[in-house]
């Protein structure tokens, strides 16, 4: 039986297996895939991000436990832009750690920046595809909060999750910074903490600021849930603010274009990557390619000059 | 007097206004700078890198004014990958409110990732040579250390520096994620801290798993230096290991490759980012592009289908 065969079967070994093809980009394997898109299931996706030390693996690890007792198969995508400080598969290392191991019904899979231009977004909706393949659903896409990465997420997911944690400093900046534009829910992780009251009041503040839709359409006021995740606390009520989210999109029929955004993305990131690609290896564009670079490395031709010339040269 | 004539005169605020019409992408400024590509000079470029909290922008500031006794003129970019955690400015913002805010001779300018596909370093790129053409020597590029930016840095700069704290864990990580292979200097910040010979261990044996070039070749072994940013020391140490690195990459005629990585990196970002903007506008290339999008959109092709067929209608 070939390898997309056994990942439908259910295979968890095949599943591993098919996102180790997409991890490294393998071209027989995407091709595979890529056959089956007409028939793809289109599993529910939630998305959770937040600072690094907002306990987002364990806030993921007890929503697992609550969806399980749905009945639920869970897929996880933990996405790690693969900073040579966090080190690349620490989120999945983590998640991997829990209880969920030995449960068949669980997959997670972290999976690491590689190289630029999209790549990590390419490879997180290829995983995400597998996923839907395999018969998980929801699946879960986790990332570490840091740079380009939350923002990518919110593009991921049907639903966006943002996590944050009652310590110094941290409310202000996550306001400030519109990190609020991109939340469907918050969760103030840590709740027993000192200054959640305040976090809470400032989320609250910062969430009047977005920008209202025209009048007359849907609007979606984020709910602020709490949650204790080392003690499981919590996890039944951000189900509930999850359901609510998606219950929002598909009243209002915005399920779908929710979906052509990620699919816009999506084709951008490949169409990205692949006129890249034929710089290197097509027909046309890697002679016309090589000539510029060849000006420039001599000091004839300046980046932009060159680039100018390419594309003219190649009459786009 | 035109802007780039005014930048050359080393104008504070032709220079300010010059780095905005960096940050906004404005193609008419970037044409004239374009312009100065031949005779730009080609400043020393110090690149600082560490994850968030170990002191960066603290000892940076210190390095300034170590520069500023040997009366160099120092510009620095402070390249943040935008994370709406941390907030757009934030490193820049730090830096400006130390001493150095009144002196004319120190330039420091934040730089926030705009959109995706190397637009952050398209942007930097273009700083640092408004910077040179403004008269800097040394430029320093300090990022925070999150995501693909250090690698993005490393290319950035002549030198990184990668600084570390005496702090849980942390070491670890950064060892086995190889940070050690950009770091061209260790510096251990916060060095009066519990841990710090621990650290200094564990980063020298990282650097003994580095890689060895071929027998023969020129093999430089980062030092590691201890600093307390916070009162002054250690920077005069940090300086003089810079300059040992500077004096290894002249002395073994390794600037020259250096400064053409670089050029490449550089030019595949700009050819990259072209290429992407030409779908939108491009006379061949949208309509193309419309085509397939519209496919996709109807669900009547996959993302990667599609760029297959535009690569192939655009005979590249």
């Amino acid at each position: 039986m070939d390898l997309i065969s056994r990942v439908k079967a259910r295979e968890t070994r095949a599943l591993a297996r098919a996102l180790t093809h997409v991890e490294n980009g393998d071209e027989v394997f995407l091709a595979a895939l890529d056959g089956e898109y007409a028939s793809l299931p289109h599993p529910e996706r939630i998305g959770i991000t937040g600072p690094p030390g907002s306990g987002k693996s364990t806030l993921t690890s007890t929503l697992i436990t609550a969806l399980r007792k749905q009945a639920k198969r869970v897929g996880v995508v933990a996405v790690d832009p693969s900073s040579p400080f966090s080190g690349g598969a620490l989120l999945g290392d983590r998640l991997r750690m829990t209880e969920h191991t030995l449960d068949d019904d669980v997959f997670v899979r972290s999976m690491a920046s590689r190289g630029r231009f999209g790549g990590l977004a390419i490879g997180s909706e290829d995983a995400c595809d597998v996923l839907a393949l395999g018969g998980f659903d929801p699946l879960i896409v986790e990332t570490v909060g840091v740079g380009q990465s939350e923002v990518d997420i919110a593009r991921l997911a049907d639903t966006t999750v943002v996590v944050l944690t009652p310590s110094a400093g941290d409310s202000v900046q996550a306001l400030k910074a519109g990190i609020m534009e991109i939340a469907d829910v918050v969760v103030i992780n840590k709740a027993d903490r000192d200054g959640a009251e305040r976090l809470e009041e400032d989320i609250k503040e910062g969430l009047e600021l977005r920008p209202h839709p025209p009048e007359g359409e849907p609007f979606w006021q984020p709910p602020v849930v709490r949650t204790i995740a080392t003690q499981n606390a919590g996890a039944e009520e951000l189900l509930t603010a999850i359901s609510s989210h998606r219950g929002f999109l598909t009243g209002n029929g915005l399920l779908a274009s929710v979906r052509k955004r990620r699919l816009e993305s999506r084709l951008s990131d490949l169409a990205g990557a692949g006129l890249l690609a034929a710089l290197k290896t097509g027909d046309r564009a890697k002679p016309a390619f090589e000539a510029v670079r060849g000006e420039v490395l001599a000091g004839k031709l300046s980046p932009r000059a060159a680039v100018k010339a390419l594309l003219n040269q190649l009459k786009l």
